[in-house]
């Protein structure tokens, strides 16, 4: 006797007479489909018995064992930004109802020895959550040619990566620290940025651009960081030199803002009584900071568990949208 | 035309007369070989011109690209202790040479889904260096069966394992350290020890033991500690409680050594004042310690370097040795 066939997500959809992407959307419960589809979808699915899950976990069981998380950054970084070690323990923590082992590649992508290109092109892991993705980094094509079930964790800085991704809303969450700053009476407000190349960075920027033009605020006090403690230190010394009258200052990592906030302390100003400070990402420097950090929410573990849950239905060959998660601030001492 | 085939080192044993054990340690500048076979070996070297580098990196570069460190800890564990930073920045250092990339596989060996396991057995990297590795990890054994070629960083603590090994001499290391203490005059000698069930743990409390007993002292101010602060400090907390009249300590980590100068300044203690402290690893928690920790040296970039270039041997196929190195104390303020 021969078994019979699972039903598949494409058997469903022509049975329902819909696309692949439509009864995908029914299946996940995705809000944007007409009552028709999810009538004729719903009944295809009885019909065949199809089952997603348990096709999903099927897959997954039998033919795949592993998840990089690829972190274009030198493992140095990787492990002096409590941002990562979040984010792994939160994947870990989504994997552990899968059979499947998560292994870490870290690195620059663009050596010239291309070997996390080389790693990523062998075909060694089922899938790929990538972080901290800069403007330059190739991947997204390389991850696009070899069909590596991929998802980015933050936006890819490319447009034309039409990878999946899961990203918090950065432009909000920087507005919400600057209109913070503006609505305690700062009016001499600066920012330490993100890194340019990566979209947290610009959409951080882009946030606290956006609240100070509505109250009709200067823009140009603005420096580069790039979310180490070093680069916010030197970026918030050079503010001060242009702007000694600074009394705001949205910073845009908290382990950045620890460093600013020394840098202040050592010009002789206070926290925040000459100038308030927010950060973001809410950490554990956030609370262990002297004053403690009002700052934005990085919701690191509940993007880590929709990466992959993203991921895990991208292997399943679903079709996945992006996902943007909102945020919030958390109103501490610094301002 | 065809070309001929590079020789191999089978070619160079069987033209010396030679068993390929001996060729190999021959190549590899072992101290322990007959001089006549070392004539015979480098005369068939000479003659079939065998280039080993050569050949190693042809293998190297045609038919690997990753190798894993494997970590049989949690990913917190691994992301709090900066023996584990320090110890990847090394073999990413040592790797720079080759085109390998370095992939991290974290967690516990021995879950019920075996995950770990069922990776390294999927053939997905082309060498492992394990890490960390416990009495009952039986990871050893998996290494043994899938023949992937393999290095401990450590010496395993099951001797059946009879795979290669790069370690630190922990047991004179931590000889060193009690006979300062007894040096300055210590009479109340404590330890708070590593994981009885790692061979790092076992190694630093039997040189603690030799010491004390050479000196005819007690042995008997022994607590366990795990490698963390917060098992460091219990284990100084009950230390304290058993012996009032403690006066040295040696402690087998610096992670818990900054832990215990805690404690013991908690209980109105000075160190090194009434108290000498001794640590173990000179990372950077040693000089950030106030005061500074006396310690041992634990070589962990040289370590790393040695397993990397011990695994390549391997993957080439060569007899590889394993390899013990020396340590020395470097003294501070704490004792």
């Amino acid at each position: 006797m021969r078994a019979r066939t699972a039903p598949t997500l494409e058997d469903v959809a022509r049975q329902a007479g819909v696309s692949r992407a439509t009864a995908s959307r029914v299946i996940n419960a995705d809000p944007r489909v007409r009552e028709a589809a999810r009538v004729a979808v719903s009944a295809a699915v009885a019909d065949l018995g199809y089952r997603p899950n348990r096709a999903a976990r099927r897959l997954v069981t039998q033919a795949a064992d592993s998840i990089a998380v690829v972190v274009p950054e030198s493992d140095e970084r990787v492990f002096t930004d409590p941002f990562f070690s979040g984010l792994l323990r939160g994947v870990t923590r989504a994997l552990a109802t899968t059979p499947l082992q998560l292994v870490l590649v870290m690195g620059k992508p663009d050596d010239d020895d291309r070997r996390m290109e080389r790693y990523l092109r062998g075909g060694h892991t089922d899938g790929a959550i990538v972080v901290s993705h800069h403007q330059d980094d190739n991947l997204w094509r390389v991850l696009a040619e070899t069909k590596l079930p991929s998802v980015f964790l933050g936006r890819p800085y490319a447009d034309a990566s039409r990878l999946p991704y899961v990203d918090v809303d950065n432009t909000t969450g920087a507005e919400l620290a600057a209109q913070h700053l503006i609505e305690r009476g700062c009016r001499r407000i600066g920012t330490v940025t993100g890194p340019q190349d990566m979209s947290a960075g610009r959409d951080r920027l882009r946030g606290w651009t956006n609240a100070l033009v509505a109250a009709g605020l200067s823009v140009d006090l603005v420096e580069s960081g790039d979310f180490t403690p070093a680069g916010g230190a030197v970026a918030t010394r050079h503010l001060l030199e242009r702007a000694p009258d600074l009394d705001g200052l949205f910073v845009a990592s908290d382990q950045m803002a620890v460093a600013s906030i020394a840098e202040l302390a050592q010009s002789g100003r206070s926290v925040p009584g000459d100038v308030a400070v927010v950060g973001y990402d809410d950490n554990t420097a956030a609370t262990l900071s002297r004053p403690t950090l009002t700052t934005v929410v990085n919701p690191i573990s509940e993007m880590a568990s929709r990466a992959v849950d993203l991921l895990l239905r991208v292997m399943d060959g679903q079709d996945v949208e992006p996902e943007v998660l909102s945020t919030h601030l958390v109103v501490r001492e610094s301002a």
